[in-house]
């Protein structure tokens, strides 16, 4: 992974000229960002903590396990916003960790939350450190100093019950690895978020993830049925039946907690039967008002595609710009997407049933004015799915600020929410290239996924920090909620202590003070007020 | 309703010949119960609440709208557990609460909570009165006085968003009622556990219900996208968009808080189309094991039939004595059930796509070696699924014990829970009738449900409760969650603890202190050690 961007470096893509021209005649980027920094060159505070600390550090997972060097401190600093990008770019690596520690099992993670308790070391569970939210920047103030817990060793695949179909995980096995292990049995999670390559099965779980395959497969939270969490306070398990009336959903307390209350060291999850076959097609829509109400039927009167994704028109016209995507896997129309206008809808198809499934779809889709494309363009969109990140860098080397942005509402609401997040967006970035879709659907609402391209100036972070405010706001404002599946992390806290409320802000504040007495675990995270 | 036994009182029946001579011969029961009390003889504590803070109530919501006579306060003693109603048939009013208390609004809830917490007041929140966990009799010891909160006067359908297909309601409304107000738009919940006729929305949302139709709607708690809770601590309002990743889903602390957390004012919840018709029919299977393979591969493959239900050999041969049925809405298989032996399974089908998912689980089930009996099963079952609850009055009358318990789990755990349940009954009763069935699935496991009759002996009460504890113990120690849709109350809460550990129990004890510092919400329900 790349310290300063995103994934494989030899992955890295030149912007096609297509791109550029669109960067320079739309938008007015003038000149490429300054060269990004070394790794050698990134800027680090001292190692704050004191000698016997790290060597008690050391005697719970090893002395090997224990990192302070310079590069393993830089890779865990901050995650892959833009933001955080821009200013790894720039050589700024204030918010690095004093210490990388790598535990070995469940007993060496809670044995580290009292020795960081005991300590005030603060804490920083990180999986694929992919975190678009500030979810991996711990607050320091009032401690010794802050560890990134990175859970890399915890990587197997511990058991698979067939019969019921889970499988038990340990926090740090990475999507594709875990995909490859189920693969062996001819199992899938059919989680794909556009995170997939790096992040960790953990990570999910901590962070609500929704992958695009999200309407026939399910969110992560959908999957997890049981879970094991170290805390400061002790071990909790959960998880004895799919579902329960014991009680509060517990899990549920858990999932999306992002390492503030504990770590999660072992998860259950529902797998399913590897599909035979993937389909994946297009379909045109004369507008985005008319290609919601056929995905809202979707998802109200199935069936449900496998995959379903609505671009508006900017992110449909866009696609059709060159033959690269500017999007988050913006889908690309050139080939075979049956003209210019409208927007493009991207329907897969796979598992039990899909064949059906698909003859279902097709006939809602097509009574709700759509057109068919055929299988081109869903085979585009398969191909460069997970590309987007890879070319957000080669943007910001243009001299372009690429960031994404996401919210999720009722049907009724939606209309709202999305203007109101574009009307914030022109005010405070001008004219901004502002591209919409939407990729996840329920019977009573969806998400909405924004992607915002604008020059960079010569203070990009803070340029973009203001927008964000802005978006924030009027998301709170419009009534939807601040994150579909980012998350909160720092740079959603305050928008989401709006969302809950004084009372829920409470909740998680009375939460946190049992489960983590000393505030030790991802401070500034999460917890409004916390 | 009856305020000793179930329903009303009209549709009392006798037992039929057939069921009689099965009590006599199978189970020994020789002689008919002591009769009933009357309403009137039933012995309550004089009223504790002094006058002065029942003037403050009243203050709040009407002098009219504060109940101390006999009638109320009987009315709101206990739910509808079998312990329950052998205590009120003997006359035993010893839970009765001091007064019932009539709230009009929101605010009406949110002042008289404040009240009772400034003076030390236990507050019961009472819905339909349906709980058979012991849901609805505070622990007195160290409050003035305790009331019963009664819902009733909420019975609004405050709006329906046919965009978003959801309706907003208020708590008190009944479920019939809910029906009726959302068939005069073509819509419905579909929501019809064995308590339909009497419990309201806001204790299914309190309690998680789960009704007979989960296959194809859903659990309760799949239903409500949004809530308003009144606390002490203040209101809590949830649920922006159907899902979200902005932190825990705290609907799901809410859902199953049984009233110890605040009392639920509102609910948004998910509705659909009602369907044009409904097809129901019955199949049989050579065992237990081999229709539980079959439901399992429904569950895991779809398609899922709306309703799906699976009895074991001893339900099934019981349907068979006679012309009514003895356990909760057992299917009758006299007519049209292809002879006897085996496992009956009964599915449902209806709404969007009924016909082709009927024909895709019919060619699941026959491969599984189904055999199919055509409709008249389904039919039977239908006409008495909600009629259970009035047999138990004539199986009380008639000298006999019957209730009824829950668990659920994974699939390849089932086996070893239905064995642990069945020998912990056993082993406390003798020689009982013990009959169960699957009637909700999930792709990684399904809930059990057992239906137990035994004669009455000179303490029926404490009999019962003998064998309930040592079944609690052995789901606990099988690996099992301690109810499916039942709930806590005080008849599971020690065994919720064993469930969820210290930690998980700290985490509620924590939430409960937070929201309601003085402790006056349904004290001695769910919380371990609360």
């Amino acid at each position: 992974m790349s310290w300063s961007g995103w994934g494989d470096p030899a992955k890295a893509r030149e912007l096609p000229e297509g791109v550029r021209a669109l960067l320079r005649d739309l938008l007015g980027v003038r000149a490429p960002a300054e060269p990004a920094a070394t790794l050698e060159s990134v800027r680090l505070p001292p190692v704050a903590l004191p000698a016997p600390l790290l060597g008690a550090l050391a005697g719970v997972v090893g002395a090997g396990h224990v990192l302070t060097g310079h590069e393993a401190r830089v890779r865990h600093t901050r995650g892959k916003s833009t933001p955080d990008l821009l200013r790894m770019r720039a050589g700024d690596g204030s918010a690095a960790p004093d210490a990388v520690v790598l535990p070995g099992s469940h007993e060496e993670v809670a044995e580290l939350l009292r020795l960081c308790s005991r300590e005030r070391v603060a804490v920083v569970p990180f999986g694929g450190g992919t975190s678009v939210v500030g979810g991996l920047a711990a607050a320091r103030a009032g401690f010794a100093g802050v560890i990134a817990l990175d859970l890399g060793r915890l990587d197997r695949l511990r058991s698979v019950d067939e019969e019921s179909m889970t499988a038990e995980f340990e926090p740090g096995v990475r999507a594709p690895d875990a995909e490859r292990l189920l693969a062996a049995r001819g199992l899938t999670l059919g989680h794909f978020p556009q995170s997939f390559e790096y992040a960790t099965l953990g990570g999910f779980a901590a962070a609500r993830s929704s992958g695009q395959a999200s309407a026939g497969y399910g969110r992560f939270d959908d999957m997890v049925v049981g879970l094991t969490l170290a805390t400061p306070a002790g071990t909790l398990e959960l998880g004895r039946a799919p579902r329960s009336a014991a009680g509060p959903d517990l899990r549920q307390l858990v999932l999306g907690s992002e390492g503030a209350f504990g770590v999660i060291t072992a998860l259950r999850l529902r797998v399913r039967r590897a599909p035979a076959e993937r389909r994946y097609e297009g379909w045109r829509f004369a507008s985005f008002a008319e290609g919601a109400a056929a995905v809202r039927a979707l998802a109200q009167e199935g069936p449900l595609p496998t995959v379903l994704r609505l671009s508006d028109e900017t992110e449909t016209m866009i696609g059709l710009a060159g033959p690269d995507t500017i999007g988050s896997a913006t889908p690309r129309g050139a080939k075979g997407s049956g003209g210019s206008g409208g927007c493009l809808l991207i329907a897969g198809y796979e598992g039990a049933g899909a064949g059906e499934r698909q003859a279902g779809a097709t006939a809602v889709l097509a009574r709700m004015g759509g057109r068919a494309l055929g299988p081109e363009p869903g085979l585009t969109w398969e191909h460069g799915r997970f590309a987007a990140p890879y070319l957000r860098d080669s943007l910001l080397a243009a001299g372009a600020t690429v960031e994404t942005l996401e919210t999720a509402g009722f049907w009724s609401n939606l209309p709202r929410l999305y203007g109101a997040v574009r009307l914030a967006l022109l005010g405070a970035l001008g004219a901004p290239l502002v591209m919409c879709h939407i990729s996840h659907v329920y019977e009573t609402g969806a998400s909405l996924y924004f992607t915002v391209v604008t020059p960079q100036d010569a203070d990009p972070v803070a340029r973009w920090e203001r927008a964000k405010a802005a978006v924030n706001a009027a998301i709170v404002a419009a009534g939807g909620t601040i994150s579909h599946h980012h998350g909160v992390g720092r740079d959603h806290r305050d928008a989401y202590g709006a969302e809950i409320g004084p009372v829920g802000a409470g909740i998680l504040r009375a939460v946190k003070a049992e489960l983590d007495p000393a505030g030790i675990l991802n401070p500034g995270v999460l917890v409004p007020g916390g």
